[in-house]
């Protein structure tokens, strides 16, 4: 890998800014939409339901590179304009796939991110004409593509001058046959092991069926990629091509909804979108927030108890502890948007019932101690 | 897969009990070790090590497959005390892999659970014998062998007589150089949509490099894997093989630390085991309990000032709605064990600043309004 | 590959000898038979088809390793007796699959050859056990094991005392859906340069499909492969296991008659067996070796012309040379049992033709020369 | 494979003619030459050693899809006159890759073949694009290609109207390290069963390395290819890419003079070319003509004898049947040639040693029944 000289790994990651949305930082981004441009109705819906979901981006393929010669090219210019609608309608960025210098020429100053396929890969002429644009690319790993000659198709992008390379695992070629692909999620960390780019991960086409995309989703976020290329459908058994793999409408919104809390626990972020909440949605919302602050003040007070084994019985309270606490929580929640009074009248609750528990567990022990001692 | 009469998808999906450790329940199950057992001490820290970290089953190889018959071929019977002493010194259960019938008929009575390795997943006449037993077998996937083929492999366990299989997937063969192997993470899903046994993955092996393991790990968890297989060595540059893939205990420990909010944001649970807390680590723990609650108090402040944009400003309180989730809540933290007290003091005040919020809020909007409609 | 301590390579390539077959040698041999034994009629049957096409071993399984526990496993001892039976009937070697301790304990005193199957290659316990007897044993390559592995497989057998080892490839597993396996022609050249062993190739099992087995017979023994093992049943459409990559007695014999003269090809041999010839079928033979005689001449006089072209016209005939040729044919055809005095009769009519070639076509182009110097 | 409408097989093969050349007749096509056109001596002794060897296409690459963007990428039209300058010398056709469609455009009037490279065997625009010329395509099977996928990439050429395609297998992806890709020779005869196109096969870039090339040229030709597509170099171990898998001009040579018996084995015909051959040379064909003329005999006098072994004495000699074979074999030797008379001359002889033979080995049956009896 010497031939990594733009792509290699550096100091920092790289980031990738498009009209305010970074890839490659804290947020996961999500980017979903139909395998192929059918119309502008197709259009319109997929849009609603990536905005809905709190995706950022719209794709939809436009020239379509297929197996067999009979099968459906992508409607072309005018599916573009279908896509380029819909994406301002919901106001989202959008990205399509190219597949020569024609279709490049056509899309490259309306799109906002453009594709190189899988099967473009190693297409080294159109990786050098995608290195002389502006415009971020995604770079599909190749179906037998090692991680290695993956990062140097990047490479030609970079020493033709594109510094904006997103790259996408999205399954490999492999034996095994109830999957279309192998998704390998290892290549999430030696991509970024290797090289400063970020990562996204494609799951709709290595596994090409429905059923697993959600598991596959949370594993991906959960093996670090930086986002998801998931494909949605409104109506995926009518889909000219890979319905089997597209999520319906109120399944990607629905996957959406279980994303961010993943993403949280890998120190990531991501936000379920919802544009135009429901006053039932967003009950739904708060119902899941109560339900995890009670689980945490339930752990909490397990810690607590534990803490207090440790302890001799007048030394349980630790004002100087809990002021130190306090302290931080107070900036914590200035931090993000909180108000710090709601922290100073609950904590000195949370801070007593801990105390009381503590007590009451220790008098417990002690008194079980005295028990068993006298038998 | 019309011969998965036994291993086939029923209505619930299976759980192992070994001892008081349930597998393929919602908590994780994590097991540790070295690949092979060398020594006395060796087993000693290593149990050690996966007790701290909360694992429940500790591994160790003392009869080695081993591509060359030049290389290490385990310690047998010796190697077997001293695995079977490290577990009991560390409460934990045991497993061992076996390679044949007079090594299974000698660890058969003394080990908790028994391993059939990658290379004898077709040693169809070691399945039978493994049938006949009743100890849990965890049966690893081939390296090149099809997810059909490896349920058809657990249906000759099942098929002999025993029902507790536990299914491992290991890592498949590919082009792939950078790996070891290519983690199949998809595995996990199909062979739960196919079967109704319990799936684990071992990253070790698949990886085959340390540096991996815990992003694969965090992966398998949300990808819905029931437990996880990982090495880990005292000393892995010293270990007699696989030391590349081997965490050392800090390594182990450390990953085993953020397991447990990732099963969480899947519907799992894991606890970090740490037995002999300090102070210091259970305060820790506190904070990051701490951190977590403030967030979800921020998030729920800004859902619930979006339901205040939906409110008319005198409508803003809902009693209704507060004392249901109020019952919701109390009834919750009983279930938790955590004093249904502590919800009735804190919630009214959370109530009470999410009122607060809305109404602030709502007048700013006016004023904007205003300010923009006098412009 | 430093561990091929007995298996690497030596000054002379290894033959196996069992009861004056040569395995290893110039020879290619052939060996052939059923799947799966069925019944004392059936392996009669192929028995006679082995003998009809100069196969000198007979295969045939009784312990089958099958994928699914509900598949046929082999008639075990009662399918023994029909082998051994039928072997005998026709004076033919036999070989059989073991598959664990006990199955090699019944077979070894009673077959010729024992084979480990693909699905045993690492199974090392086995691999011992085989090193342990003193009989040859076919070692299968691995649906997924590198050359390495396999070469260090056999190194198992050598190391614990069985030098008589025969490699044999049988296809790997890839992503190519259109055979069962993909035969890997090329393993049989690296297997040769790195280690001493025969290597023998199934194109059956490869190809899971009868129709290629004729062309990748032919490609096996190009590649310089020391024999053969084909799938032959009398009736391939009641076979119980792999009828479709079975061939009909008729092409099983066909093919034979077509090998020898690719044998010879890349200077190794085999002959078609066809004991109870017919004079019918001796004179298709006969026919068969006329028309390459007259071929070879052809060519023969088409070279001889050329060398004319360099020789002046009164230099054509070479009396010396003459001789020469002469001396080295009489001594080859002493060799190959022919009597010379056939070669002293026809050789001088051989040697005049070709001078009265030479001089007419030096005249014609003379002729020629002078009618183009005129124009 | 419905969408084959163009590419599917059909009553007889398709042949493709290219100034003289056939592709897909009886003939093995040869061609070779450098991966890379480095210099004019270069390739003008490459030329030399493929005309030598009795090739009929140069190759040589101009652009060159390399995996770095650092690697050499070809000479471009510079190379291109090389490639045609040599090509001329030698009154060879050439072929040159192309990756896109200004390379397509530069080369399409000037060599005779143009080469669609692995990488771009799913290009779909590039193939259009080939559709449109009027030239012969080779095709390459893409790395990781199924059989069915190259065909459709077939149909693609076709369905836009150049019905001139010729397959190439060249390898393809798999987890075997010891070769650069694994030749799947089994592809050759699948794509014949389906398609109606020849198949030639490139050993060089399956191989990667220089000492498989000739056994797996030879395995090409036994399983049924139409053309092999071998790299040579002046000097391999200065080549600029590809150096390891180039054969020697020395080698090239020899290879090619042990091709033409392989494939007559197989009904194909192949002549080593050897323009400017030395009486050394000539004379070494001769010999070994000659070599196997006398094998022939003395498999004839095997059979005949064993004919003999059916007949009674006083029926050894069958006038009939010898009229019958001289009329054939005489009627044969015009059609290749050869002039009747030394037919008409040598076969009396070769009757009369046969039917001696048959007689001297009855008496000789007879004594040994004799003897025995009397014991």
């Amino acid at each position: 890998m010497n031939d990594l000289r733009l792509g290699g790994l550096i100091a920092e990651r790289s980031t990738i800014e498009v009209k305010g949305v970074t890839i490659g930082g804290k947020e996961i981004i999500l980017m979903g939409g139909p395998c192929a441009v059918e119309s502008s109705l197709q259009m319109s819906l997929s849009a609603e339901t990536v905005k809905k979901a709190g995706g950022k981006i719209l794709r939809g393929g436009v020239f379509k590179p297929r197996t067999s010669p009979y099968s459906f090219q992508g409607l072309g210019q005018e599916g573009l304009g279908y896509l380029l609608q819909a994406a301002k309608e919901q106001d989202l960025l959008c990205v399509t796939e190219v597949i020569d210098a024609p279709s490049l020429e056509l899309v490259v100053d309306k799109v906002d991110i453009i594709q190189i396929g899988a099967r473009n890969m190693q297409n080294f002429e159109l990786l050098k004409l995608a290195g002389k644009i502006n415009k971020p690319i995604i770079l599909k790993r190749g179906l037998s593509a090692t991680i290695g000659e993956w990062l140097l198709a990047a490479e030609y992008i970079l020493a033709s001058g594109n510094p904006q390379v997103i790259l996408c695992e999205r399954g490999i070629r492999t034996f095994e046959p109830s999957t279309r692909n192998t998704l390998d999620l290892s290549a999430v960390g030696v991509a970024k092991e290797l090289s400063h780019l970020p990562v996204i991960v494609d799951p709709s086409h290595a596994a090409g069926r429905r059923d697993l995309i959600s598991s596959l989703s949370k594993a991906a976020i959960a093996a670090g990629a930086d986002g998801l290329l998931i494909e949605t459908h409104p109506n995926p058994a009518e889909a000219v091509s890979d319905g089997p793999q597209s999520l319906t409408p109120e399944q990607f919104i629905q996957l959406a909804g279980e994303l961010g809390v993943v993403a949280k626990s890998v120190k990531r972020a991501f936000t379920c979108g919802w544009k135009g909440d429901t006053l039932e949605t967003l009950r739904t919302q708060i119902d899941r927030v109560d339900q995890s602050i009670i689980e945490l003040l339930a752990d909490r007070m397990q810690i607590v108890r534990k803490v207090g084994d440790q302890k001799r019985l007048d030394r349980v309270k630790d004002t100087v502890r809990e002021k130190e606490v306090m302290l931080r929580l107070v900036h914590l929640a200035t931090e993000r948007e909180l108000s710090p009074e709601i922290v100073k009248k609950i904590y000195p609750l949370i801070f007593e019932f801990g105390v009381q528990s503590q007590i009451k567990n220790k008098l417990a022990q002690d008194k079980e101690f005295e028990h068993r001692s006298f038998q």
